[in-house]
């Protein structure tokens, strides 16, 4: 129906559609992998772009590629760069283990679309040929991890990390807005001594800043590029200097930090870092958890749960109960975090079975990965502009669920010891009376000490020395 | 900029597309949830069009339901269940955890197409309204349960299960075809003692076949549908005999035989039978990855490797390497298999965090089971396909390596013991001579001996009696 | 210091302990292996000891064992099967991955036992050989994964089940004495429409009941035993009807129907039995994880929390609080949940990674599946008989809880619709009043209809047909 | 039968064996916790030792404490931590989720032999008192994560990176010896280009040396200690200057740079510290699965695999096989390395679970976490000790792979191109000959280009620049 054109690889010719660039190689894997639906990331396609073109000026500077052909072909792969040729990346992640197809597709797309500048007609070999100009001195074995690589850190530093810096800052915003309400704690889900609603956010505040450490430390290996190993590691048929001058490029392209990695054969090999990466995520995963879902609990209700603190209402809860009012944001950041954890587990399967010079689980690690760094910025983003930055603490609820713990028992322990402070929490809940009853019915103290002794505003923070 | 006509939710008004059926609460739904890009599966949507369907016809057998506007809404249904309106499900998964506002999103879309039908004006409540009619006797808590079983089933039973037929049947007649092939067996990748490459195929067979059973096993809890239940199980606002009538209802439309799931306050509030059906997939993804590994091992090479197995050459191998052809649709297979068994750890993290009357984590756990089951599906049918069918044994390489093996020293236990035999063959290692000269050469046998005891085909099975 | 004595084998001559039965394969183990503390598991040392047994015997009626060398093999055999011989059984699971030191840890012991009635002295190979007679037409490969599958089924069956099953009795009968205690429901931990107490246990009771059924179902492949494959699975040294006949013995000495494997090779290279098995105990975790969630959760408190259930305070709870009491068996269960789900994981990367004719993970896979079963199976014992058993229901705080809950307004959807209904709840929670008042000043209904429409009794199920 | 003495607590009298130094909550724990065998690990008993050593030391010089009770806990103390202690702590994982039974143990047991020590009555709580004194200031909530910390550190520090150390000297002295050795690479476990077999070895070492690298990040958060926190984070009860003054004490006892908590109610309510040093343990069991599967496939054979590596021969491989010898090493670490990464799972689990001012998952964690490390640990010396020093190369095997192999085409490209080169490559493959006589037969180059051309010497790095 479509109508196309005829392109040709080491196996033969073969029909592709005519207002594509894409070749031979593209298309036999859109017949060869009808797996899913998952397409390779646009992030991941854009670090192709960025990748060639450094690779098309490296090789220029070193007097391997012609500067006419040099420059389509930097014309090119800005746009690929750009993101402005994405529907001509057709190909999904099940494919070879290498991400060969994804790097052949943008040699072709890159070479099909120089030659369409250089001669007016889309596609073919000539006078650009996808391996041996755009892919000159480059391997997909280098290549594939390099742009693993650069799009990782685009995602983590561009996006990942400043949203969940944005939840810090909201987080600790909350802590102290929330610093003189003095609250039940709560241990084993029961009533313990008190602290401040500030102190309590002051916690998730601190596991989210502790998370970006964690995903800056990551990022470290991730900044080495595998490029200039081609083939093995070796850098065979690569010039001299390229590594080297070709991560400098991409430094300067993307101003992040790229190295040459150290090790081309681990490059290649191993995708440790990437398993590094995406256990940061899932301890991030692990502290998003916890807090989205102390949110929610602490906001359950809204008469007959927690009730200390109202989130926004956003949308109405319930096709069948009326007025019904969930968090739901809470619930969308916890099923992402399932999401990252189990990504996690992919990761660390397909990391785990590399062989000899390579690992060739390269399209399932990345698409993990950035999908991971993906859900968790923007369910930060949406977490705290659709629930974090509106809570609000329902003070009444907080004091009276406050004043009639049991557990402000606990600061008689210096003045009575735990096993006599221990029979007059029990009193009092037999009972069901308050505490200071209990202590004066056993006579262990006056009202006045009682008074004196339990005061949840003392209870706040260690002892001062006298 | 676009055409946009105003609807209502209990919040208020807002505006939406005016070529979208949808209304408030799918719209809020759009503002709120920001988070990736990953939309509710196809299949999902066209199991909410059978639901609505199935209780529009339910509620007017039962007389609840006006004939005139279930005429219509069953009309709307229909064409979400065949697909006709994918366009109007923009929702993504991280949304709510119960899926309400796909379901008010289905019951919008109904509603606005119904309304579209009986009055020429797209959307509103007039005179369908997307909760009392599209809704009726429903909550999204025993709705969402009820899709997410029937998508999974028909993926499963549709797709999953003939997809691993038709790659056992293509594993069981490869083993036919190579039975008489006798080749080396390994074991710890070692040499070992012999046996038919028919015998190492069957046993891939019998992994693939138990796959199916284990599938099929663990569909019957699937079969149970949650709807009747509503909000938390009791089934309120339900008429009496709704349940049974709908699960007759899905079952007489899908063809399969789905029931009325036997307690309701599971069905809402645990999804273990989500978990255990991943778990079978998870189950799958294991076989899978050992076949694959297999089959790319034994035809490593051409000239360096295992060299048993040659696999078809579908496309240029490497963007480097000239005529390199690899193992391809082993290494999507074994993607995949890394894919599910992530998505296993999330289904098992998702189903063990539900609280009370809901599990919250609905739409990712149906989101991993279907690109689970998608992917075991869609993987099988390209690597038989594009590899098993075409698989060939290269018989001289196979008969080579087995006639040099040192473990067919294993046949002389019975006749010398296990202690000389394994003189036997540590002589003719050192001196890398034949087992029978380092047999003979400790005059443990003579040549004759050698030549009754060591018979690779009579290697093949037990001994038989005398 | 200790007395030794020499033992031999194909590598020559080594020292052990006087005192042990054990010969030179072991104790090269001890020596290569110092990985970690975890012995292979008591339940394992005994199926070895049944698996010899019945393998001496079968030996012995196929006519290919000496009746006196038989004799006391089984003598032996039986002794290691009744646990008498677990010090003589010091190897780890961090071995060789087919268990083959340990089978001959088994073969030696019992060798060195018989050869002690038969002769008087310890040890050694004469008059019984360890390899020649008590490893007689059988080989590690099909005898490991014989002794795994028949430690797990005695386990599964004889430990894990009963004590859900006695578990599951325990949470109906609680689902039957509540019965008639209605409650407020919770769905996204908010406030939903009632249900009975009763009725809540009931889901957890039927989530156990499932439990059990997918555990029973996932011990079907177990029950196929690998033995007669030998080496590769081709048989190779048995005796023809020796893997029958086997099968059948053990049947007898265990009296569960185990029979022989129809594919041994299937046996030997892959253990998808197994990480199916601990699928379904994965499955469990999830279960009991919401269970015991929700009874903590339930009996949080005493005075700040739900509070709707009082557990049984077993010991003091906290060492700086007095008086406190907390969910200790939930934590314990909780725990034990996320150390199966663990062992899931490590079963699906072990049974994921075989190669060839053997998976070579073995030691791993049954260690991580006995342990799960067994923690399953005491956890829940411990649950039942020190938590659920004794598990009370604060029925003061139940009504008051439900009796202020607006999600009673459900019940006026089918009177004055769902949008009505909304601002009915909308408005009482504004006003903080109930939503008797708050109907009837939106002048919605009279409160006569109110009282006759909302009523919690009416509230458990669906609505009777006129 | 065994001689008890009574002990007692908030809930009343209970016998305790009378030779133990326990008290009635550790004996309450052994009842309540019937569950599985493992017991808390001695580094975390010592630990505790440690840990009340220290706060002894502290409240001493803060002159909250006794001089002479002080003296006599110091004492009791130290001989826990140097496991002297450690059949007084009989307690398993599976008990309170907190680790309040196991800190209540070490307070039993440090009062109670305190008291024998100053009455030489063994027991009871004059004149030491397990809570107001060996407790002083102290909470379980903050003592347990202290203790978890000081144990994993130690261990990490101790015993896993010194042993990965040694793993990286080994892989490292391998990869110089085995810097001359030209062999074929492999991709996609295909025939690929040459590399060195040093330079494969140099990636495995790399691998190991960055798995230092991210050991030693992750201790960072790690080195702060909750201590001083108590019962929710406040430090209610602990005087002011404790918190800090305890960690110098334990940084001065173990010589490890501990640091007081920056926010206590983080480190009381999350554990993301401990997944995060078990995310690195679980990268480094990708590598280290990657290099061991490496190293048993490059020694596959001894005549029908790889076979370019000798491995050392530990022990018989086989008791069906003579002769035969396994990669056992190799088995035992691929083993170590999915328990790793299943309790890396269990850890994400534990730790995403926590709820308000309390993670309740403690003992599960420090459980899988110290499990992984020394396992780690072991496994690295271990497979280095037994296997990687004794590794030797098969030069005559390696080189003669390599000559044959069709990839040194690759060379070809930079003179005829990459589809020239794919001609010749097929040829040579199709016809069985040399890449030089199908070459020449194609006309693409003289035998004098050829032999200049393709030199395995020459392709082991980049192309000089002229």
């Amino acid at each position: 129906m479509t109508d196309t054109r005829i392109e040709t690889d080491s196996m033969g010719e073969i029909a592709v559609p005519a207002d594509r660039y894409w070749g031979a190689q593209t298309q036999r894997s859109l017949t060869n992998f009808k797996i899913g639906g998952e397409k390779m990331p646009p992030a991941l396609v854009e670090a192709l772009g960025i990748q060639k073109l450094a690779a098309a000026r490296t090789n220029l500077a070193l007097g391997a590629l012609d500067g006419k052909l040099a420059e389509a072909i930097c014309q090119a792969a800005q746009e690929v760069a750009d993101g402005k040729l994405m529907d001509h990346f057709p190909l999904v992640v099940w494919q070879t283990g290498s991400g060969t197809q994804s790097n052949m597709n943008a040699n072709e797309v890159i070479a099909g679309r120089a030659n369409e500048i250089l001669s007016g007609s889309k596609g073919g070999k000539e006078p650009v040929h996808p391996n041996d100009h755009c892919n000159m001195g480059q391997s997909s074995n280098d290549t594939f991890p390099t742009v693993m690589h650069i799009a990782a850190v685009q995602k983590i530093v561009g996006e990942t990390i400043p949203s969940l810096g944005r939840l810090h800052a909201a987080l600790d915003t909350k802590a102290k807005a929330f610093d003189k309400i003095i609250k039940i704690g709560r241990t084993h889900l029961m009533d313990a001594t008190p602290l401040t609603l500030g102190q309590e956010f002051s916690g998730y505040a601190t596991q989210v800043a502790y998370g970006i450490k964690r995903l800056e430390g990551s990022i470290e290996r991730l900044m080495q590029l595998a490029q200039g190993g081609t083939a093995v590691g070796t850098g065979l048929n690569a010039m001299e200097g390229f590594a080297e001058a070709f991560a400098a490029e991409v430094a300067k392209i993307t101003q992040l930090p790229f190295v040459t990695a150290e090790n081309k054969f681990e490059a290649l090999a191993a995708h440790d870092a990437v398993v590094e990466a995406s256990g940061a995520l899932n301890t991030i995963a692990c502290s998003l958890m916890k807090i989205a879902n102390d949110v929610r609990l602490l906001g359950s209700g809204p008469r007959c749960g927690f009730g200390e603190l109202r989130l926004p209402a956003n949308e109405p809860g319930s096709s069948i109960m009326p007025g019904k009012v969930n968090p739901t944001q809470a619930e969308a950041m916890t099923m992402v975090c399932a999401q990252v954890i189990g990504n996690h587990t992919t990761c660390t399967v397909a990391g785990s079975n590399g062989h000899f010079e390579l690992n060739v689980f390269k399209p399932v690690l990345i698409y993990s990965l950035l999908q991971s760094a993906q859900l968790i910025g923007d369910a930060c983003d949406s977490f705290r502009t659709n629930c974090v930055e509106g809570i609000e603490a329902d003070e009444a609820r907080i004091s009276a669920l406050m004043q009639q713990s049991l557990m402000l028992v606990t600061a008689l322990n210096p003045h009575i010891g735990y096993d006599n402070a221990a029979k007059v929490a029990k009193k009092a809940y037999t009972d069901n009376s308050t505490l200071k009853e209990a202590a004066i019915a056993l006579g262990l103290l006056s009202a006045e000490d009682f008074d004196a002794w339990v005061k949840p505003d003392n209870m706040l923070g260690p002892r001062a020395k006298n």
